[in-house]
């Protein structure tokens, strides 16, 4: 155990296992990410696959589905100071072709699309009252990016009311450090991270 | 004074006068209510013939002007349990053309569409978000109906930190008794209401 | 039926019906509303006595049973826009007797007091919150001012994602037409407004 | 410069200035981080001096200044998923000492404490409300931890339309790895990150 792990386990790191009623959520797969010649690529097409056949697995467990993007007003006057200090979120803009879905990824009829404007899937949406409203007790996190959308929305995940996990495989970055480091400060605080064949199994049961 | 008035007069009433950021706010005016064959039909032309002139003044004036609609997936998912209760919330299932802008009413291109799932405009939405970082320090409230999405948005207006005022002219109901109910409401405890003229000319000093 | 009511139930009036996991709100009953000597006195040992009553069933039947109350900061910095146009709301600053509970009104130890600074039980609080995590999909409302707090509170219930039953003999205000006008509204979109009975009924099944 | 800095410079790490009125806050520096014998120690000493001498540079400017800590209901209902994943905050049951002001620090009557149950000082509380009725447009940021409150403020507080700032001799956290780490991540997304120094000239000015 490294000096930082055991350090933390002092005080943090208890499981807070799984719930009765999931729902799984796919954050921002969208084509900036995936398009060589974008800033914002991320090298992330083991990620979206990972995240595909999580999303198989909670299609035929029955659970919603859930995925979002980001969208802003053509003037980007609905991004507030996140659009000031994030330069890339210009790609957002409505109708630009960096926001469509990833290569691969096409919305089911009966899959929720939530069009966001900051970070976490649930700040400045309707998510959480969703969610509520269909009695769900637990949120299954993938998405991009680790450091970014996907850990915003993990602590407001759990602050809404939500038992929150993870999926190792199927979240990422532009960069190994900062996905590690927001792995460790999620599973240390707010959520259980694993592996895909673990939530799959626990899809499967 | 009617025995109500002078009761109320004892403990609310205050005016809250006017601010020195202010923006104008068009909340719902859509065609399910402007139509005679929509049991949401409330004959309100007039009304939203003074929201427009309230608008070009708010334009003339270089304020922003934010314009609300309510938009379901074609579940109703998103819609919750205000969805489940309301019935006639099927109209605004995405496509519906009762969700269409109200005949003469098309929103210009750097005028922000805010849509919305609950009767607040501010719920679950990234409304309040965009007036502080605007720094709007006052919300002008004028749209449909007064009873219901301009009564909720009002009280989340004043309690998300911003002065607020309600056009009566420019807010609408399908009976005139909770709309001037609600307007008694709104004037003791949340906003100031004015009538059009008060506002146009706040609006061209 | 009178023209209001036949209006309305052309779109509105549907009922929700009960919830599996229900939770009681009580909303400020604070000695403001009951000292003759306050301007906000309403006259309301009617209200509180049937909500108490309420409570006793709800306690029985191990259902949560949550108190809100309202509390400033000593320069009311707290209470924003709110507290500057509502000027009775300087009896809540922090230590004003008239913010103490209402005479025969002392919660249990394990009932969750909830301080709020606006009129939503729901609003910059973690209401929404708690009653998420401990799987609640039902909201049962009384409380003052049926026109005020109740009100805002009801709305906001809905929108948050829980079914929403305001108890008509346990609600309150000063006057009775805005104490009518809402169960109006609040009956049409928002809740099931029931009589003291029903509910008793129902939690004692 | 590092490889990670070199990949996050591509698209990352734009300078978002100061704003006009500015807001400090201090967020939980409770007993909890300085007591040898409680887990939740985190040997911060020099954070708290660098965040008393910034708050004394804030009061001498005549800005807000408003402190934070974590209060839980003797049940910890209020605490939802988040006090059932991490165990430590049973330090913060009401009434803990734990959750005393940390030794040095006694808020003044005139500063604002917001009494919070989730990381972000925003969640579930009135604070955005009470900064924009201010007028307040940039929110500058000390306090514990730098990997958990901390960051969840940050990402709140630009969401929420302010202008962040975060001082990093005035943040810490029990291990130099997330410290860092996290203020990587907000540096490159969300706030500018500052030392003690260069916010001090701000305040002077």
């Amino acid at each position: 155990m490294s000096d930082l792990a055991a350090n933390y386990a002092k005080a943090y790191g208890h499981k807070a296992g799984f719930g009765k009623r999931p729902a799984l959520l796919l954050i921002d797969f969208v084509r900036a990410y995936f398009d060589p010649g974008c800033e914002l690529f991320a090298g992330v097409e083991d990620v979206l696959a990972s995240a595909l056949r999580v999303r198989e697995a909670a299609r035929a467990a029955g659970i919603p589905v859930i995925l979002t993007n980001v969208v802003y007003h053509a003037n980007g006057i609905d991004g507030g100071r996140f659009f000031e200090k994030v330069k890339p979120l210009r790609h957002f803009l409505a109708g630009n072709p960096m926001g469509d879905w990833a290569p691969g990824l096409i919305p089911a009829d009966d899959e929720l699309v939530v069009s966001k404007q900051y970070p976490s899937a649930f700040f400045g949406t309707s998510l959480a009252a969703t969610l509520t409203a269909k009695g769900v007790d637990h949120v299954i996190l993938t998405g991009l990016t680790t450091s970014g959308c996907v850990r915003a929305s993990c602590v407001d995940s759990i602050s809404n009311g939500f038992i929150t996990t993870v999926v190792r495989d199927a979240v990422g970055d532009r960069h190994p450090a900062p996905h590690e480091a927001n792995l460790f400060d999620m599973d240390a605080k707010y959520a259980d991270v694993v592996g895909e064949q673990e939530i799959l199994g626990f899809l499967k049961q």
